[in-house]
């Protein structure tokens, strides 16, 4: 069967990233606490395709892929881009995969246990060199400081999404930003919280008010101050509870 | 040309609804405060299809839809479904609209005015009799009863969606159901507010704590004092700030 | 501590549904080829709360799911449910989960196995009886008889989604209503083709063109033939190839 | 009352973005054929905060949106950017909007006009210098190339999403870009058509069957040879029919 997409293509025009998007898998993650945890992924892989070839070969991402998927991802990823770089005859691979992570954690007060789910990410790519960007959407509270300050009694609060990205020179555990997020919010949120445990949160994140420039700034001070990372993007999204559209701030840096 | 659409079939299955949906449609509404409004629609039309017909011609949906659209919406449904069923030689005609729709707020001290959008419904269908849901999703404050009384100080608060959809026997307006629904919410919302304004809506919010089951029922009892309305579905949705998945409450009520 | 949810409510406004929206947790279900298969799940549960309830213990759901997930889903449903009415003394208690599910397909003429993800859910009560429907969004080709009897060459088609769920007296898999959806569009999707399965495809499309209207009562005459199925409700929607908007067809029915 | 927001920050931290995002508002824009035309945006806005003020006036960023919404968009983005840089003592100031755009087209055959909806974005910043993308999502038919070499009869096909953004030099409309995302699929797309239309439309994206790498190569060479445009970035994502993800190409340029 004649096949097209190895035909020469005249047009000079090299395409950034070709490849196949929205592909639902199920993969194998390190887990800092259990070692393994299983869950799924939104997947988008791309390769650079030179001017002078017509097609890329879609199929062979997903037998690439196929290949890999029963082992630890962080562990398979150089090996996966250098295996479609390969197979697709290209210089240059991406992948990047998105999926819920989750991590038990226990109430404040009564140390009840319940899982805590993150949208996380990876983002991998391999020229010569290989790169990696770990990512992840950590739901908070933030209360406001100007609301506390200004009212006799109470303060407006919300969900807040803090999202961060890093690329490491030394491992970096997902649980390890996530907790970065956490710490610098007006509280973190739990799946199960008693009365006693009610209390403390909510008391918690009133003697801790935030603003999006606030939880950005913190951040990135804790961040800078962690030998390992090299580069971050964090943010912070507020739904805001007195508004109907969200506050927002973001801060990019590289060593 | 042949006319497949129109050919017999002898499967002997009526379908309940077979029509266009996701259609984005500029409509024109009438508005309580500044007499029209133009907005967009997300717009799903249906017939259904009596067993003898192998299909629909879904074109003359969108046909009948250009000979109405520069009129105001309400007013031209039930002739836009009595076409509808009659181009499309149908029993029985449905239409759903879903728009963002604008209302001019004053803030609560400085009175400084803002518009404010909510997400609103009209669903209609036709067979002997003509039927009309309106409908809107309010976004409001909630603040925790539990949390306030527990806490030496704070309250965990949030935004929730608090949806209404009622029929009625004399006209109602979008914005009356969106008057009920932030007068049972912990505070209604704004776009804009200035320093005083934020004072007095934390302290308002603080003042009148709401569980979704607060919510509901209180706006039920409203509901169910105003004659013009027939029945109704409330719901309250509050993205809470304590945890990463929301509460919810909803009651169903006909006359 | 007070507990301000089990005080006296005198509204006398008994509540639908109250209960948690979109919490994701882990789940494992029984799959029919290989045993047993974890996901990933959004979950929303409520109960009915009488009139003289001021409010639902809405942590007493994530303490009760927290005793099961470790089973089989579609096992411990009837039991989870009658755990929540328990705990939180009510009449009625009602649990939805979506999920992605996978099933491993072999290429129509390769034979190459790739993993194929469908967006399925289980939807269960208990009031004194138990009731449980499961469904699935299966996506398919479906190429259109009309732009094919009209046009010399080619015809227009496009990914749909036809959407099943059933209730049965007799045990149906997922995998088998998943089936069922794929036999009566134009021709099944898979994660992976090779060029003598992408002409297999094309053709078998081609040779099947299906109206929205025929894959909903191509699927309702087989469904009804099922002696295990009970009530079923059927819908196709194509994202039509030649439109912005969607067609759309749907059938319910009970034996 | 205190204004906290105004206050000296020690951290030395840059906020990069700080603003408000997913405001929905109605706008005007000019419209090439009827001059002017109404619709509905989802704005974020930002400026750049420097290290020694602890927060942003969110608030003012809607009253300087207030005082222009009543003009044509395109118009007063550099006046209101500016206008938000001084309310807010900022260096820079960015906006992005997004809006569905509404084109009347008719049918290839019949003429038959019907309005088509395209997602569209304009983004801009001003530092000391104003710079200015617009962008559109054009849902068009690509037809496989592969597909159509190896089958006997058929081809599969299926809506595909072109996305172009570019900056010009000399006023480009939103018409013109979509209109060169049309030329380049297989088909564009309709809201009505009729028989006749229906069989031209197949028939035509039968003729000119294009991969994703297709269509990005060839929208590259149109909008190089465009001398308005000084830079662009263009992409194509196939909601592929015979997948169940999808298939993407991009293509960035700079003069």
């Amino acid at each position: 069967m004649k096949d097209i997409q190895s035909g020469f293509d005249r047009r000079n025009e090299t395409i950034d990233k070709v490849g196949v998007k929205n592909l639902k898998y199920p993969i194998i993650l390190q887990d800092r606490s259990t070692g393994i945890q299983s869950t799924v992924a939104d997947i988008d892989f791309f390769v650079e395709l030179p001017h002078h070839h017509r097609g890329t070969h879609m199929s062979r991402f997903i037998e690439v892929l196929n290949s890999f998927h029963r082992e630890d991802i962080i562990d398979y990823l150089p090996r996966l881009l250098a295996a479609i770089k390969e197979k697709l005859l290209a210089d240059r691979a991406f992948i990047k995969l998105r999926f819920p992570y989750f991590i038990s954690k226990q109430a404040p007060v009564t140390s009840i246990e319940s899982l805590m789910s993150y949208n996380c990410f990876f983002e991998a790519s391999l020229t010569d060199e290989y790169q990696l960007t770990i990512g992840a959407d950590v739901p908070v509270n933030t209360t406001c400081p100007c609301s506390k300050e200004l009212s006799d009694y109470g303060a407006h609060n919300q969900r807040s999404i803090v999202s961060i990205a890093v690329t490491y020179q030394d491992f970096v555990w997902l649980e390890d930003i996530i907790e970065y997020a956490e710490r610098v919010s007006s509280s973190q949120l739990y799946s199960l919280l008693k009365r006693p445990d009610e209390k403390y949160v909510t008391e918690r994140a009133y003697e801790h008010p935030k603003f999006v420039e606030d939880i950005v700034r913190d951040l990135s001070i804790l961040l800078k101050k962690d030998d390992r990372i090299t580069t971050f993007k964090v943010s912070s999204e507020n739904m805001e509870s007195i508004h109907n559209h969200n506050a927002y701030a973001s801060i990019e840096w590289q060593r």
